[in-house]
């Protein structure tokens, strides 16, 4: 494995890891200022890494009730070209409920990330749960 | 502009202008054999051009009765590393209806590529609309 997917794989695993203990600065020392980010929820995007913020509290706050995060990520292909790379993978995301049981669905998520001043940072990502077109519900019970 | 960004802006429009024209060999002929996409609707992902072409069939065949397909990619953003390269954008996507109307809503692409023997393909991408977490209904009236 290559320096640049070593430090990539780190980067991913901490903003996973971050995600989960609900650390918003250290979620967001994961990305470049000029972040735009296609969430899976409430809005088409978010430009920039202080609108991305508001978003990171408001779901942060939503998903605290409901109990401890949940955030896995089993398999992941990363592509590298010079400064420039692309990840993408599937991630087991829900909560620890009252009673102990996790709830999860599975998610899609796409990362793109450049290499700045020496750092990989995110400057693109893009999360979702596919919808039915005839119900036009979210269809977060698939399996991969 | 560089070379390897107009082949690539070419590539795109290609894809919007076949996809539009329901040509499922052009739409195809754009992705690497590879590809893994996560498309906005049905399934979480395909693996490989055989199953995304059967998807690619399904849609055109699902969208026949509803009119003429509209595809339209106002802005995108293109970042390129050697021959590695991503670009996502917003697409106001859907048909015109039997009183001549244009009934569309806006999705979010990302679109990662390779180039392979000299030519840039689409190796990954991800198609989806955002939704809402109350409700669980995609949300598709959203304006950029």
């Amino acid at each position: 494995m290559s320096e640049d997917e070593k430090q990539i794989r780190a980067l991913i695993d901490r903003w996973v890891e971050k995600a989960c203990d609900r650390d918003i600065d250290a979620v967001m020392a994961c990305y470049a200022p000029g972040v735009v980010a296609f969430d899976a929820i409430v809005a088409l995007q978010f430009k920039g890494a202080d609108a991305y913020r508001k978003h990171w509290e408001y779901c942060m706050s939503f998903s605290e009730s409901m109990g401890d995060m949940i955030v896995k990520v089993p398999e992941m292909s990363i592509t590298i070209g010079g400064d420039v790379a692309f990840c993408h993978y599937l991630s087991n995301c829900g909560c620890i409920d009252k009673d102990g049981k996790e709830q999860t669905g599975w998610m899609r998520g796409t990362v793109c990330l450049r290499k700045i001043d020496g750092q990989w940072l995110i400057v693109h990502e893009h999360y979702s749960a596919p919808f039915d077109p005839e119900s036009m519900n979210a269809l977060t019970e698939l399996q991969p």
